[in-house]
């Protein structure tokens, strides 16, 4: 017996992302059909449709938005520091502890040869651009703590220095609530390097 | 900062799922907008709504089917024997197994007072009536070991008795693969009422 097509579709359709197998999927599409509201279903519709359809990338930082130009770099109330994280939901994750006054660059991934993303994938000709344009002076670059992550924070460095901006990166160590019995090799290391007068 | 709010909306939309909490959710909208083909996500957004417009319950049976009737409704290859299930999703696993030949009542539910969940809401009344209608005079149980399921069979049992069809419940027992040693109590005492002569 086989599933009524429209079913099996659901089913392919959910499964197609990361983390949901098709016993998942399979449950995910039985709840759609048996138990979910038919208007909730109709809205998850629409709002796929609506979301790849209308969000774009910032046609100045790259951030996700509605518009042409995001509602941070639209702002006035943004200070000319420049912060540049890998992607969106980075911005979203700084503007929640809202202690960032400046704006945002969103690079959309970082350097990594294995996957054959190099500097001329990434959002980086418009950030130079926009480094002269606004006369940007201070950057913060906020990348994750890992190899590609690094190389693509040294690349910068080097070419961001080399147009007369200071350059900065967020600080590395012991994250708050961390065990140092638990921590890895490389962050204990980091947290020492990090070392600051009481 | 807000997210743009067809993203907003896409969040919510996946958030409605058993399972999926607002982090599942926002990783799974993010997934949508950034990385999946726009084809893929358009299509899911199709087969949701092609799902919930299309996919119906067999008249007959109730299990979930494109058509009016399902296939083994349809079928004129199934014996007269008649299997009563909790959900559509329990016929499919009969039918991956292959060697029921009968057809089978999808009661949509069990019993469960504290749900609210009484025999008039659920798929009885047709079941009777094809009872009557197609003479069907074996019957087969195959509800789940719990305490709902098992008021629901007892509950069907006088019913099915009273109009002279034979009852059958699947046999309970150990599971294939089980370890005594790790098995609950009930099912360790059902599996001994169950005993078979080797």
């Amino acid at each position: 017996m086989k599933y009524p097509d429209s079913l099996d579709k659901l089913i392919k359709g959910f499964s197609k992302y990361p983390g949901i197998g098709p016993k998942t999927a399979e449950r995910l599409a039985f709840y759609t059909i048996t138990k979910m509201d038919k208007e909730e279903a109709l809205d998850l519709s629409d709002a796929l449709k609506d979301a790849v359809n209308n969000i774009k990338e910032c046609k100045i930082c790259g951030l996700i938005t509605d518009n042409d130009i995001c509602s941070i770099c639209a702002s006035n109330d943004r200070t000319n520091e420049l912060m540049i994280v890998e992607s969106s939901r980075d911005v979203i994750a700084f503007e929640a502890i809202g202690s960032f006054k400046g704006k945002y660059h969103v690079l959309g991934g970082v350097i990594s040869p294995l996957n054959g993303v190099g500097p001329d994938d990434l959002n980086i000709p418009k950030l130079l651009k926009r480094i002269k344009e606004e006369n940007i002076k201070d950057v913060i670059i906020a990348l994750s703590a890992n190899i590609p992550s690094e190389t693509t924070a040294l690349y910068l460095k080097s070419i961001l220095e080399a147009m007369d901006v200071n350059v900065y990166r967020i600080g590395y160590g012991l994250p708050v609530g961390a065990n140092i019995e638990y921590l890895d090799e490389i962050t204990l290391s980091k947290a020492l390097e990090g070392k600051k007068k009481m």
